[in-house]
């Protein structure tokens, strides 16, 4: 029996979290909330359950919650979105990135891919026979070298993968880069995944675009969301992708039989739930209050905090105080210090050590200062 | 944009259920209960869910949930299965069917299955590069022909799908079966992929045997089962696969890329719930009952009613009545006399016509009682 994806390990995520048990250090690699869920929320999935919406959805997802979206995505990006074709309801962001990538790719095909990338892209593509071409982004302030997309494009090239806000590298795109995007693309066929979970969490008044606002790229894209980044209920696995009805007809086949549809009970309690917009308005001042509790906390400290534009992650340089590799500083931070990181040489696929670790900082405000009094004392 | 899966439409299952809700019709189509779910088992997942357990469960499905399920399985077949090595928790029965073809197909490999067959087998294979190479139960008892098993077995052959109890044809696997499978496997490479969502559902005191039972099947399984079968909760989207380390540790590279974890609060109330076994003891006769009902009413009906060993679905012949095509008469029942059931052509991958429908049990007596009050008028 021959492995399929013979170099692919335990996730980061789990491993620093398995760790970060053990060790009860406080947890701040993996990206999950350590703060309730809203009261009504629970309360709506419970009143579901009791009305008696336990079984199968219809395999897209309800159409209130599709028609919920549409109106949330007209509303922010003042773009029409076809609830019936062009929405389909997913068990989570990554099941919805799966599914587009296994809708577009066939053994051979090329994808571009931007790193630090998160790291289900490069193993989902492998698996359906593609080939990973990874771009690194430009140091120090993680850009994109549009000359070395350009250089890079080829005949097999069917897939850009581009992720809005960036994890890990907090960054997000600018106008100018889907201009780019849209003209190194236009006489092509390549596909674009825009992967835009953390699209509530842009900070400093700058604005998140989606792919969805330039009609040339919409036309040629799957856009990827998660109500787990939204509602702070990453283990409920909801999410959806919206891309046009060609496209959509495509994800759907594969998505229908591999799970078919998504929890019930949930995707009611989360149509009724967004109907009130401030749901997901506030979001942005909630983050960035965090984001400013952090960023100027570790002005105290000798760690060195990057930019952070949106995401709810910030990367930080620790060169002043170790010249240990990412991996190995990472975990004694663990041991010794009880808090955990991601190392961001994780996010890449050939070696890169940078000195760099990422943070999440959707923690309550306890636990933010609770890092804060152990990174400064290092 | 071509397409991967060119000739896959919606699934048959989707269709029926639309029309039934379109036409208003009793729907004995796609399996799902129409009763009310245990009252303790909602109030478990609220409980969970005000406890603050909604954040990513550990990538393999929590230990506790793994544990009991061992436990269940040692109880159930006196076989050891190890929770931490050996158990995934999935999104449903269905992403674990597709998940366990995944991790196996690779292009060019051929997979046995038995038809007629659950429609999601065949697609998932092919999406992964593999050929189905279908193998008709025989005619009329839906019995195996393992004259042709062995026949069609080849250097290519990777893999061999069964549904035990089987959907549709409600047979189950005696123990002779899986003798003659043993033998046929033995010197080969061969791995099985063994579907028994419906373990719980076989009748007139047969007894169910799994995969797991057979050392040397065993070895090269993978099981699927399926908690929205075994809680009456379709819509919440539980299920798990067993298999052997070497199996789980590729298995679980792909689903944890595919959709990572599942419901986290879903996963805690489970395992509460079916630490009381009556949950899953009782189960058989709860159905026994229903499937008596229904094949005992339909005697006063001109529907042949199919000897039912298992599942919870019966198939009826509607010879005396039409000589419709399949589809055309489920379409007519459904429109002109508001009952939706499946046409068993669906469930072959080339025309097989054979005057026979599937109906689901799975509903409230009062829903069986009106359904056969029109059978028995036809
Ligand atoms: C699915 S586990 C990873 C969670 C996450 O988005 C991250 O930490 O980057
Ligand atoms: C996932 S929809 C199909 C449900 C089912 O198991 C059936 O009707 O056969």
């Amino acid at each position: 029996f021959s492995s399929k994806l013979p170099k692919t390990e335990v996730s980061i995520f789990s491993r620093m979290s398995t760790l970060a048990q053990q060790h009860q250090a406080i947890n701040l690699s993996q990206g999950f909330p350590n703060y309730p869920v809203s009261e009504r929320l629970i309360s709506l999935v419970e009143q579901y359950m009791r009305k008696g919406f336990n079984q199968y959805a219809p395999m897209p997802g309800i159409l209130v919650l599709r028609e919920t979206i549409a109106e949330k995505i007209a509303s922010l990006y003042a773009v029409d979105v076809d609830a019936n074709d062009e929405i389909t309801i997913t068990s989570g962001g990554t099941q919805a990135l799966f599914t587009a990538i296994g809708t577009v790719i066939k053994p051979g095909d090329e994808t571009i891919i931007f790193e630090p990338a998160y790291d289900s892209y490069k193993p989902t593509v492998e698996l359906f026979g593609g080939n990973v071409v990874p771009i690194r982004l430009k140091a120090p302030d993680f850009s994109i070298d549009w000359a070395e997309v350009k250089s890079r494009i080829s005949e097999r090239t069917r897939l850009i993968i581009l992720n809005n806000p960036t994890n890990p590298s907090a960054k997000i795109w600018k106008k100018q880069d889907f201009e780019m995007l849209e003209k190194l693309v236009k006489d092509t066929s390549i596909i674009i995944l825009s992967d835009e979970v953390y699209e509530h969490m842009v900070y400093d008044g700058l604005q998140h675009c989606s792919v969805l606002q330039f009609p040339r790229l919409r036309e040629r894209s799957f856009v990827v969301a998660s109500f787990g980044k939204l509602l702070h209920t990453t283990g409920w696995k909801l999410g959806y992708a919206v891309a046009p009805k060609y496209f959509t007809e495509e994800f759907r086949k594969i998505h229908q039989f591999n799970v078919f549809s998504s929890n019930t009970p949930v995707q009611f309690a989360v149509a009724d739930y967004i109907k009130d917009k401030s749901t997901y308005l506030e979001l942005n001042a909630f983050f960035q209050k965090k984001r400013d509790l952090m960023l100027t906390g570790l002005k105290a400290s000798r760690f060195k905090g990057i930019p952070c534009e949106g995401t709810y992650f910030l990367l930080i340089d620790y060169a002043q105080i170790s010249d240990a590799a990412e991996l190995a500083y990472a975990i004694q931070l663990i041991r010794q210090f009880k808090v955990a990181t991601v190392p961001v040489s994780a996010f890449y696929s050939t070696f890169f050590d940078q000195n760099l670790l990422r943070i999440c900082f959707a923690k309550d405000d306890d636990t933010l200062d609770q890092s804060l009094a152990i990174l400064t004392k290092l």
